[in-house]
């Protein structure tokens, strides 16, 4: 049996996923929609997209809430069927579509590269969200400077322990995991880019910042930057 | 070729992990222990368990940020390798040991479990964690009501869109997904331990509420709650 490149492979897979209709309901300032728009770069895959304007209030519309009823993005409609949560979605892209892997293959190492980006999509980025945001300048009176300061608290709290576990940990490499982007390099760019945006103190975090620009380097990283979405502002 | 019963795999399964050293690092009250306190149960998998004194800091001392360099329970140790993030460590515990499983089989179910479970670890446990309620009233000076109307809002917030997703998906039955516990109910259980424990107002929720129920049925999440744990106060 002749070897089959991997290119090929993915190549075959991107063809059997292509018959059914891929729809991304996407926001370009969204985090979470930003690690999807990687992951389905990364993977090869393409989808239409649907543009869901946050500023506008569009995940509260009727139309949305059927797709998502917790009203947030992104979300996912694949042949059909809705599917929710950024990390839930790149797990099932991951299943459905194994190449290029975006988790390696042991156990031991899929948990360190899923606690990666756990620790972000858990313990940092759901305190910045817009809604948390909005709440604390509308129900508890937070003004700018204070809620500036709560942004960038739990951006250098959440990175300060990721910089401590990359720096010392020999599986990290060119990127998170070795030599291959994988799911932790989808959710650490994302937000390095808020911390960017938001001035965040990144001195102590020299490790985290040359994984993020080397993955930055990517194709598929450069393609889901928010500024270059068409419903960027 | 005999069938093998599951119930003789699984033993078999169990007597493989069980030559190795697991360590749980836990904390009676937190959520995220409590979540992999279920799933050790469910799985049948013993642990060693070593109490993190969150009201005594002890999850800041340097011999535990050696397990966890951010600072966080729970963690599992496993035959020496630090493991994080309780949603990552219980798709580990199901890769090493598939039975009984805490996910479906097929690839669009599995994102549905998976969605209902990063809905509560992402969505609304993460804005009511310890940390933040800390930082809202010694930051923000943010009185009680206003932190208990802040803790209720995320809750009933999160849990509006849930019970709209689960009052309507098909694939619900006595449990989450069907009549498996699965990694949705091991996240829905302990946030609604919280949400009650909180006085959240739930009676817009009550296909929560009877799943929550029908799952706080099984000795593996009876075994779990945070008030049989003997560090609890």
């Amino acid at each position: 049996m002749r070897p089959v490149r991997l290119s090929i492979l993915v190549k075959l897979a991107n063809a059997a996923v292509a018959v059914h209709l891929l729809r991304l309901f996407t926001y370009f300032r969204s985090s979470a929609a930003y690690r999807l728009r990687i992951a389905l770069n990364l993977k090869g895959i393409g989808a239409e997209s649907v543009y869901i304007d946050l500023r506008r209030s569009e995940q509260h519309s009727p139309a949305y809430l059927q797709v998502n009823p917790a009203g947030l993005v992104p979300a996912l409609e694949h042949d059909g069927h809705s599917l929710l949560q950024s990390l839930s979605i790149i797990e099932y892209l991951e299943e459905i579509q194994p190449l290029p892997p975006l988790l390696p293959a042991a156990a031991l190492d899929r948990a360190f590269v899923r606690s990666v980006a756990l620790s972000i999509a858990c313990d940092i980025h759901p305190l910045n969200n817009l809604r948390v945001l909005n709440y604390l300048k509308n129900d508890l009176a937070v003004d700018t400077p204070g809620r500036n300061r709560w942004y960038a608290h739990w951006i250098e709290t959440g990175f300060s322990g990721l910089e401590t576990l990359l720096s010392s940990d020999a599986r990290v490499g060119r990127f998170c995991f070795g030599d291959m982007p994988t799911l932790a390099d989808v959710c650490l760019v994302p937000q390095m880019a808020n911390a960017e945006r938001m001035n965040c103190n990144l001195a102590a975090c020299p490790t985290l910042r040359r994984l993020a620009a080397n993955a930055r380097e990517l194709a598929a990283f450069r393609a889901a930057d928010p500024e270059l979405q068409p419903d960027a502002e």
